[in-house]
């Protein structure tokens, strides 16, 4: 701390209460990934307990009524007046939190919290059931506890503002929504080329058969080699990849292994490393502290598309890496070209399921959902309309149709937990990971020599100090601003796909 | 909870508050666990700093005055009035827990924790030096504050007995000291006698090769079989093996691998497991409450040597686990008989390191460390005076010496981190055991022909019932008396030792 911030004992008081609340949060990480990873069978009743006692102390101390007393003291003093310096973000977003945070009733937060666990639990049972009118009552419920949030936090535009803020703090529905559907006008028809194309990428390569112990030695190397630090950090097993930090100097990311699939847990890995890498690459003496935390969701996931994309399934990436595939995989890849497998792990195909998308159709998905959760959320349809809606947006932009709902409106967990706002975020990441990369590029020269060499640490370093050590001094879109000089758009992320996708498939 | 429990507020309130203790305490108990096995290098230095704070909520929490007032309530409350009660233990022991601990003044319990933590960083500098010298300061200091420890919680006779309480609720230091010296004087001929003997069992086939992979294989065969129950458990790898647990259904234990050494992986997941059992055998639904805590540490322990030693080191239990072992490790026991693979599991031998000391001499170690510790407490032996009184009894009992204080005074942790008045546990433990075991081996019928055929259900069903599901209800010497109708004596263990060490060796 400086000698003014040490000074202010409001500051003082602010900063160590939010560490000390610190010390809880991070040790709910802990509790759930440990849920994840390695906790036995039946303890999962008494590890519910404790972690909801936990958020109990940490709402309890998030909403302290001293809280509001410190900033009250702190919005007016000089330490507030640089808005994007460290102790000014401090203030401001502290701010925001704790205002926002005392303008929800606790009715409403504990109806929202116990929705969001029999959603859940609901969501399991009609997905299997394929049974969509078994979840449509407590879906509704959902939405309609999301709008009364909405209300009580307040929004300038439309409800659907105050649901996106909370993840992607800064952006405007109307911002977001003009740059997605610009990328929707260019991607449906660039999709639709790729699927009438005579080509068909040699796909069947990455079902031959991996063997589990070299997929893990291979995700370990290319992690590794990016920049993953296993001094802090792990790298795990569990159903459903994620990223998680318990301390400055400890994050935690897990992938799942299919011995007949390949890019599953290999990008799988880079992803969550790459969702690593920004974390490790935080300012640690701001643990816990909005210079500290990372930006938004949106510039979070642009970490780890970054890796997993622009990088990962780069030809000079797999230049430098492809030897040691082939001689890890002798089986499966020792008779396959790196121009074979490149285009393969490269393959463009509309599908029905999000998760296990590519790179280009991926980003229609998340925009289907993104349309509709906003006309549910501003009052324009009924949440019991969805699957017709889905369908009829599948249809329109991916030109495919789900036969059943547990494949269609039914397959995202997010709804049934009371994640209304998130998805955008999704392809936010896509749009910031290709314009950053393009600064990248402009400012370090030539990537693909570096890559191709096995050097990522240029890259690395230059995002640590450009993206990473800015934590939330500025918002998703200053920063964007400020690393790529450009606002936000659609473009860097159609000409990175066209020009990797249009020679691939000849078009 | 019965009506008459429902119905006084005060015991509600005194049980909940030890609940919500109970999510922190198990919290920590998987931040340790985590530090122990999982956690990424450079994360400890925040891991401590999350440990701390939560040892400073949960000592609040016990301090809080608003317990002392339930208790004053309660004391004279029906609920009170059978003090092994289920009611009765929990406010008979919050009772003596809570005047403990605000008996004990804020600056000493400071005092004490930074002696211990300071004294285990020198401790380990100092071994690794072979330097009592630069530990003894330290030691004096840890000793001193202890000193200062017993006269604040008092005593009844000796200021030992204050420190022995906090293990062995119930004990007292001049009967524990009674029973110690009877065995030692039986041990010391007995040990004398068999080194005396011209028969060596084939120790050497224990160090042949025993490949990791199978030993893991062998460790969870034999303590599932014995009733650890992995769906409420786990077992890890770390460098010193331990049994902890972090809620009702979350017990987790350790081993450690040595692929030249089969002995220490195996009966050290053999004692783990025993432990895993008694926990696992305690009374869910009082997790965190007085008759759903574990009794005293004798009692752990013995739960934990009777699986190790009564059961483990069993012929009856080789017949049945004998040709498991030799199909899992072929090559190293192939062609070893029974007999000699029983013999070499028991071999008696004074050697000079405590933890990896045989069932027998293991009781001399611990007596020689009780002795010593007394004398200090009780202001007999200054701790510069150490070295030597530890080699002369190390003579005079084991009829060996260190040639350095590493392998000598300095080999345990314990005194280093402020745990005066543990050691005698072990023994007290093994004690227990032999007492509980032929307590069953009556009520039960011939334990032999069940262990012969892979049966432990009856003992560790008799072991649920007889000791664990009491908790704290009973103390240690109230549990072993009812559970074998006599007071703790050397007796059991003795004829224990005699009956089966006389025969190999041929006495």
């Amino acid at each position: 701390m400086s000698k003014v911030e040490l000074e202010d004992p409001n500051y003082q008081a602010l900063c160590e209460h939010n560490r000390e609340t610190g010390y809880l949060i991070s040790t709910a990480a802990l509790l759930e990934w440990d849920q994840q990873t390695k906790m036995p069978a039946l303890a999962s009743e008494y590890r519910s307990e404790q972690i909801t006692h936990l958020a109990g102390l940490i709402h309890e101390r998030k909403t302290d009524p001293r809280v509001g007393e410190w900033l009250e003291h702190l919005v007016d003093s000089p330490l507030a007046e640089d808005p994007v310096s460290d102790s000014g973000a401090t203030i401001r977003i502290l701010k925001r939190d704790y205002e926002k945070r005392i303008k929800l009733p606790a009715t409403l937060v504990m109806e929202l919290a116990r929705a969001a666990s029999v959603g859940q639990t609901q969501w399991v049972a009609a997905r299997k059931e394929n049974d969509f009118e078994a979840f449509a009552p407590q879906l509704k419920k959902i939405f309609e506890l999301k709008k009364a949030e909405a209300e009580a936090i307040g929004y300038a535009e439309v409800p659907y503002d105050a649901l996106l803020d909370e993840y992607e703090p800064g952006a405007k529905t109307s911002e977001v929504a003009g740059i997605l559907e610009a990328l929707r006008q260019e991607l449906v028809p660039l999709v639709a080329k790729i699927k009438a194309s005579d080509y068909r990428p040699p796909v069947d390569i990455l079902s031959r058969k991996f063997p589990i112990d070299q997929q893990r030695q291979l995700g370990r190397i290319a992690s590794e080699r990016i920049g993953f630090d296993y001094q802090q950090g792990r790298l795990d097993v569990t159903h459903h990849p994620f990223c998680t930090e318990m301390g400055p100097q400890d994050c935690r990311i897990t992938t799942r292994y299919d011995e007949n699939f390949f890019s599953g847990s290999f990008f799988g890995t880079l992803h969550e490393a790459g969702h690593g890498i920004y974390e490790q690459g935080l300012r640690s003496e701001y643990y816990s502290l909005p210079p500290g935390k990372f930006c938004s969701l949106g510039i979070h996931e642009s970490q780890s598309r970054l890796w997993e994309n622009l990088v990962g399934r780069r030809l000079s990436f797999w230049h430098y890496l492809y030897p040691q595939a082939q001689s890890l995989f002798q089986e499966a890849l020792g008779n396959v070209s790196l121009e074979s497998f490149y285009h393969a792990i490269n393959h463009v195909e509309p599908s029905l399921i999000r998760v296990e998308a590519d790179e280009a159709t991926y980003n229609l998905h998340i925009i289907i959902r993104f349309e509709l959760e906003q006309a549910i959320i501003n009052g324009e349809l009924d949440t019991n309309d969805l699957p017709e809606a889905w369908n009829e947006k599948y249809r329109r932009y991916l030109g495919i149709e789900s036969p059943d709902v547990a494949n269609g409106v039914l397959q995202d967990v997010h709804w049934s937990a009371g994640l209304v706002g998130y998805f955008p975020t999704y392809s936010l990441g896509n749009l910031y990971a290709s314009q950053i990369f393009d600064a990248a590029s402009e400012q370090l020269g030539d990537l693909d020599t570096m890559f191709q060499a096995g050097d990522f640490v240029p890259l690395k370093n230059w995002l640590n100090v450009e993206v990473h050590r800015h934590g939330q001094c500025l918002s998703g879109p200053q920063l964007g601003q400020r690393v790529t000089g450009k606002q936000l758009s659609h473009e860097a992320l159609m000409s990175h796909l066209e020009e990797k996708l249009i020679p691939i498939y000849g078009l």
